[in-house]
Formats: C-alpha cells, sequence, structure tokens
C-alpha cells in the first residue's frame, strides 16, 4: 500500500524554500507528513497549498488554534476523509489536551455532544460541507446568537472551505497517514 | 442586495500587491469581480487563494484553458453556486467558444451530452465533487480508459478540490456575480 | 446530438389543429420550441400535454404570468433539466424583464435571494419537487403566513406538479434546446 | 380527516362533460374515486388532467394496461405517495389477476422479484422517478437488451412522467383513498 | 420463488424448543410465518431472534400491542422491507382493528396522517430509522412534549432498533411473506 | 456528560445472572463497558441483546473473530455510532493485532485499502447498512464471485443487522464510550 495513488516525492527532491520549510515541521514532528510527500511531484501547488493552509490555521487571532482543528476534525469527518480525520485528530488531541474529543467528533460531528460554544462553531462547518447550497442567513444567525462574531463565523467557513479542497485532495491520492498520526496525543 | 453577506472591500483599499494583480485582471475584463472584493477584507487570504488559483487554473500543459474551465463549470454546477457557474460560465463560452456549453453542463453535469474526452473530464470531477468517499480506483481506470494521462486526471482533480473551496467562501458570503457575467460571451 | 433520443416529427407532418396551434407559437417566436417536435410523433400525448400546459401556464388569474415561470426554472432547476431551466429561463427573462433572476433561481433554488413572496412561491414549489412525501401541512401554513392565499398555492403546486412530467419527458428524450432560447431576453 | 386538504366537489356541481364522465366511472366501480372529487373545483384543470391520463392508460398497443399499472404502483411506491399506492394497487391486483404483486412492488419496487420484463419495465420507470438527472442512454440500452421496444420505453416514461405529476397533486391535497380500494381485488 | 435466498428449514426439523414454540404459533394463526422457516436453519440465531423480539413486543405495559406494530409498520416502510410491512400490517390491522391505518403508515410513515400520540411514536421511530446519527436531545424533547414518557420512547426506539435487523435480515434472505398476511384483518 | 441519556444501572443492582455474566466481561477488561450499565435498567432486554450479540459473535465457525469485529466497525462506522466505532475498533485492534485498520476502516468502509477478502467482507455489510432495500442477489454473486462461502455471506449479514439494532440503541441514549476503549489495543 503506497502513500499515495500517484507516488510521492521526498523532501530531499524538492525546491529548497520548500525543503526548508517541511524540514522544519519534520523536526518538530519528527516525520514528515505524508501530504507534502504526495504533493510534492507539483511544487507549485504544494507551495500554494502550505501558503493558504498557514494563513487560515496559524492565524493569531479568531478562532483559538484547538477550535481551527475542530473545525478540520469536524467537517474531514463528515466528509470520510481517513487523512485528514487521523492526522488532524492527531493534532486535535494536542491542542485540545483532550484525549477522546477528536475520535467522537470525528465519528458523528452532526450528534456529538459538545460545550455551546463548539457545537456552534460544528454547525457552522457541518451546513458548509455537504451541501453548502443551503446555507444561508438562518445559519449565520444562529451561529450570532450562540455567541460567534463575525469573525468567528468567518474563520469556520474559510477553513472548512479549504478542507474542502484538502479532503478531496486526499481522496484524490488516497493518502496514506503516517503510522506517527494514529497513537500521537493519546 | 449586497454583493457579500460581509461586506466589500474596494481594489483601492487593498495592500500594494493585491491591488495591481486586480488592476491587471479589471482592465482585461473591464470590471472587478466580486470575488475579490469580497476576500478583500482579509488580504492574505485573498492572495493566498489568488496564488492557489492562478497555480491550477494557468498551468501551460496539461489540460486546455478551456477543460480547466469546463471543470469548473460541472463542479460548481453540481455544487449549485451562483457565483461560480455564472462567472466560469462566463469564461468557458469566451474559453470554448461555445456558447450554449456552460449552461448545459452547469444544469446537468452528470447528463449533458459531451464528446468521449469531455465526458471523461466531467466524471472525474464529479466523482471528487458530492461523494468524494466513494472516490476510487475504479474512476482513476475510467479515466484512463478514456485516454486521460494521470497528469491530467491530477489537473482535473485539483481544479475540482480548488473549487469546492471556492463554491463555499461564495455559499458563506451570499456571493452575488457581477452583471457583466451574464451576458459575456454569448 | 439530435434533439432527442426518439427522433422528432416536424410540425408539418402533425394533425392540423396541432399544425395550426404550433404556427402561431412560431410565429411569436420565431421558432418551433423542441419540445413540440420531440412530442409530436405521439399527436395525442402532444395535445394531451400541451392542453394540460395552457390550462395551467395561461391561467388568466392567480399567480401572475412572471410568477409561473419563476416556478418552472426553481423546479426544473432543482431536477437539472437543461431544456426546461433554457427555455422557461428565457420566458422569466422576457416576463419579469429581470437578465439575472431565471440563471440564479435555476442554479440554487434554494438558496438565491429573493424578495419574500417569490421567496414563498419558490418554497412551496420547491418541497413539491424532490421529495414529496416530506410535503404537509407545515408547508401549507409557512406559505399562508407569507401571504400566499390557498389559490395561489394550488397553482404553485400544480404547475410544480406538471414540470414534474415535463421535466421528466426532457430527461427520457435527451431534449435539445433551442438555440434561440439561450439568448433570449438577455 | 378529510379527502383533500382543499376541499371536495361533488360530481353533480361539475360542469356536464365531467358529470358524465365521472358518472361512468362510478358506475363501473361503485363510486368516485377521490381523485375527481379533489381536482374538481378547477374543472378545466381536471379535464384537462383526466385527458392525459386516459391518453396514456387507455392506449391500445404497446405495453398492456396490467404493465401500465405497474408502472403506476412503482413510481408512486418510490413516491410514496398513499393516494396512488391504494387506488392503482387495486387496479393492479385487478388486472393482473395477482393477488401480492401490488403490496410487492409499492412496499420495495427496486427489490421486489419480478419476471425480466417487469423488471426492465419497473426499471425505468424508477430511472426517471427520483434522480431523473441521471437518465441516460445506458437506462435505454438496459431497456432494449431485456427485450422493450423503443414505444414500449417511452410508454414507460410518458406514465412515469404523468404520475409524477398525479402523485404530486396528491401530496399538495393530502389527498384520501376511498376506502373501497383498500380491498378491492384481495 | 423461494420463500428465501438462502433455502427455508421446516419446524419439525428444528430442534424442540422451537419445534413447540412455533407450534404455537402455527395453531393460533394458522399457518408458519416464513420468518421462522428461513432462520430456522441456525436454531441458535432464532432462538435469540425470537427471544429478543418477544421481550420487546408482548411487554405488559408501556406502549399498547397496536403502538408496538404502529412503530414496526412505520420503520418497515421506510425501510422498504416487503416481508415485514406486508406481515406486521396484518397485524396492526388486527390489532387496531383498522383496516387502513397499516397501507397508510406503510406507504408514507412521514406524511400519513395520524392523532397526536400515533405521529409522536412514529417520529421517534423515524429518526431513528434511516439517518440515526441525527437523532438529538431534540427528538427526545419533541416526543416528551407530545406526551410520551421516558419508558414509552425507550419502547419506541427500542422496537425500531431491533426491527432495523429484522428488516435487513429480511433483505439478506430475500424473505417472501406467506400469502395469508396479505389478506389478513381486512 | 452523562454515560446515557436515559441513566445507568451499576452491575451490583442487575439480577444474579447478569451480574455474573457482566462480572466475567468486567474481569477480563477491568472495568464495565457501558452498554451493559445503559441497557441494565431493562434486565430482560439487556438479557436478550446480550445472548444475541454472543449468539453471532462468539460463533465458533464461518468468520474469523477479527473478521466479526471488522463488520462491526465498518458498519458502525458508515451509520456514525461513536460507541460502537470506539469501542468495537478497541476490539478489533485487538483481534486484528493491526493498529490502523479501525480508525481506517471507521473513517471510510467504503474506500479504505483491504485485502480482497476485507473488501467483499466489508461490502456485503455496507450493502445492507444504508439502503438495504437495495440489497440483491448482485450483492450475493459478488460476495460468491470474491470467494465468500453462503455462510460467511449469512454471518456477514446477521453481524451487520445486529448491529443496526445495536447502533441505533446507542444513538438513543446517546452512549458514551468508556474511557479505556480509546487507548486499547494501540
Amino acid at each position: 500500500m503506497a502513500e499515495s495513488r500517484f507516488g510521492v516525492v521526498e523532501a530531499e527532491d524538492l525546491p529548497e524554500d520548500l525543503r526548508e520549510r517541511i524540514g522544519v515541521i519534520a523536526e518538530k514532528s519528527g516525520f514528515v507528513p505524508n501530504i507534502f510527500r504526495a504533493l510534492g511531484h507539483r511544487p507549485d501547488e504544494l507551495r500554494a497549498f502550505l501558503d493558504y493552509h498557514d494563513v487560515l490555521m496559524a492565524k493569531p487571532d479568531g478562532l483559538s488554534k484547538a477550535e481551527r482543528e475542530l473545525v478540520v476534525v469536524a467537517t474531514s469527518g463528515a466528509n470520510h476523509c481517513v487523512y485528514c480525520v487521523v492526522a488532524h485528530g492527531a493534532i486535535l488531541r494536542v491542542r485540545s489536551k483532550d484525549t477522546e474529543l477528536a475520535d467522537r467528533v470525528a465519528t458523528n460531528p452532526w450528534g456529538a455532544e459538545l460545550d455551546d460554544r463548539e457545537r456552534a462553531i460544528v454547525d457552522v462547518a457541518l451546513a458548509l460541507t455537504r451541501e453548502p447550497e443551503l446555507f444561508g442567513q438562518k445559519d449565520i444567525d444562529k451561529a450570532r446568537a450562540a455567541g460567534l462574531t463575525d469573525d468567528e463565523i468567518w474563520d469556520v467557513g474559510a477553513i472548512t472551505a479549504f478542507f474542502a479542497a484538502s479532503n478531496r485532495l486526499a481522496h484524490l491520492t488516497a493518502l496514506k497517514p503516517n503510522a506517527e498520526f494514529y497513537s500521537m496525543g493519546r
């Protein structure tokens, strides 16, 4: 079972900027997440993907880092994306210091018991995930009533949108999660 | 009816690089597409969005430019995205020099009559659009049997993935198409 | 690409009453809409289809003519019917004197921004279109609360029902819209 | 529980041609089917409905009368239409002289065991019933391979289309089946 | 057409306890329901199935016997299970002394007109039938507001759960209803 | 967050036979799985549930124990059942000695890469899980062609059916997995 249906490119075969960038991540986590290796044979697309990802996931204000990962796990669960559920489930465990949240949300994002703010965040994500044509003012109003600011609603929506792309790249490539992700943060 | 549920930012209020970049587009088409104005209050996200878009849609080899727009219109039709159907429907008319193709594909991407290569392209896009968890080796095999190279399959998949994000940003913001798009290329 | 999967019959080969009837339409619009040619090899069915159509669409009271076309475009959009979306989209542009409404409603009938009365009309149509078994008193109550009379609700329901048939005849025959419809009223 | 959400009109209050027409049916079956009473307050629509119905269901060649009712029961079962399933289930029992077929097909039209010709007929009907946008050449080819002529395929399609309308009128009006239909032909 | 895709075992070939148990049923109803014959080649599974069934359906307090059958018919209708709809439709006719209720609920459990208590019962069943992941506190609250006790809600849920299994065994085996069930209680 | 929406009953408050039975399990695993506590206030239903479970899951021949758990995890993943995915995911890790299989299959049972026999097993389970009315001879034929015996197909079907019930009981009660299950077997 290959990591990707289209093969992978190792970090050392990438342009210097990407090699360095991935090096930082590999150093921190101890391995190169397979998504980088799978997107590597198109360095321009990998660079654009990473830039967009970082703008959304490393934004200093608005949603907390754990909340951003909660959005990723919820939308990836609803999209049945093995790579994103396993990899971001691990990150959510680390960020939230909760060993159960990720598995519960990934398995049933619609029904998992959450506090009110988390439920409001996940509901915005879900409203955009599978039938985005039904997203409407009622979803905005419900989120506001639950205390989310417009800026936070945008954060949820923009991350959900980006992972709609990310999930599909993983499905396209039949991307395998690194073994390390399965047990990280448990 | 505002152009976006979250308000817009005009080009002149954007950072210089974005102002110039949008200026080039506005000059060519005669107006500023509303997507730029709607994403403008987060210049970093707009920049990342544009970079990713350009890497995929302006790639010189692989799918032709008309074929890239065909992917966009098919997946946006299946996602019922008014902005993307109207705006990219216009571009598809211009690029394909076909005044009917865009409306037919946007309305019924599953059934619209296409030549074999177009149908193979659209089928890969549709397989990733609504239930991407069902995408599998059978879809790859069918595409190859229809003559698509792996590089072209990746093109279709990557564009479909990007517009899964783009469609959701349009649904999030209730983005209105510019009036000019409706009649362009007819 | 033939106009219909089952072939067409030209007006001059139809029984006199149908020939005259279609002649009037052709004179007014400048061409014979393909639906008449596609249903022509079964003159009795064509006649019954036309009679039923005219009773519903030319009814002098109740919904306005533009509102009747709005119902047709909304339900045909939800049913992904290329012929009905393109042909009745054209008529809706003409009747409503709005060059954008048809494309917006056809693409996303659930979410397109409409005034309250239009939204109430479209909501009744959509409630009967895809999962009519869920239609219930709540839909009637909502329509009445939005100001629709029972007679108007019936109009919407009866037109939606008729075009449930019409859409399926178009799908059965893979009916092609006449080229004229694409640009009419733009 | 009224027979229709919108009230009924009795045969004696209808225009003479409809009164006579319904009289013939009432004489034969011993009661006035509620569909006539429910559509009666719009005599023009009732007349058009009846004309279209009779052209399709009383056509002398092509599908047999029992086969036509089989189409009605299959499509009405898939649409969860109580009136059409109960009323046409009764007629199917009478026409097919089979006391079980109607209940089996109405409950599970996709899976009910049928002979090859019946299955081919029902499959064409089902392909047009719930997601008609997916109907395509493959459905035609499969039907032909099972021995259906193009004329018979059209019969199935046209009846399915008409009952797409009929089912929706029943859902719109919450139409109740006459008590007599439940036990007829058992 | 065999009664089961996997063949049947007659009562006399079953272990004594099952033979006696089925004998009592056969004596009362005049025939051996096919479900016993179809599950008979795995006596241990048949015994466990019957025990579980009896604990739920013969429970003396909580829902009435007719209400228990109403749950079965509603959920089996939503699951398009021919055996359960026909067999338990018969039992519902007998228990409710209503000759129409079963056919109406089986055909359209979502929309069939019911009194408030029946509708509350059926709504709990339906909420667990097709998309049980969406079942939530709102469903419990609605049921309580309609007057159901927690014990009754559990009854509905537990019967719905058991018949989720039962329906699937019938689909697995393509189980045929006994001829007697079709006319029983009419 | 209670373990069940309806409260729990501790083992020591159960009838002796159940107390002993659960004691054996608790001794082996070190804790009392919450399903026993949640079903405990209806000892007769708990007993019937356990008996049926054991007949299916402890059957000595046919599918291996790991394969039985694979069926459970696949069908519970498709049903988004948190309790069953977490608890039986743990058991599958233990039985299969594979630390990744459970998470992959639970997240995307349709697409997770499996060997041919596993895929055949999971496909039978999935064919019965969400739209069991579509299960047909084609599914049996495909399973046989992949080498499954009829006895093994029955095993898969019967386990899938039982967990259709089990999943719904967990959704009904909002059942929480014990903390121990999350990390077991990793």
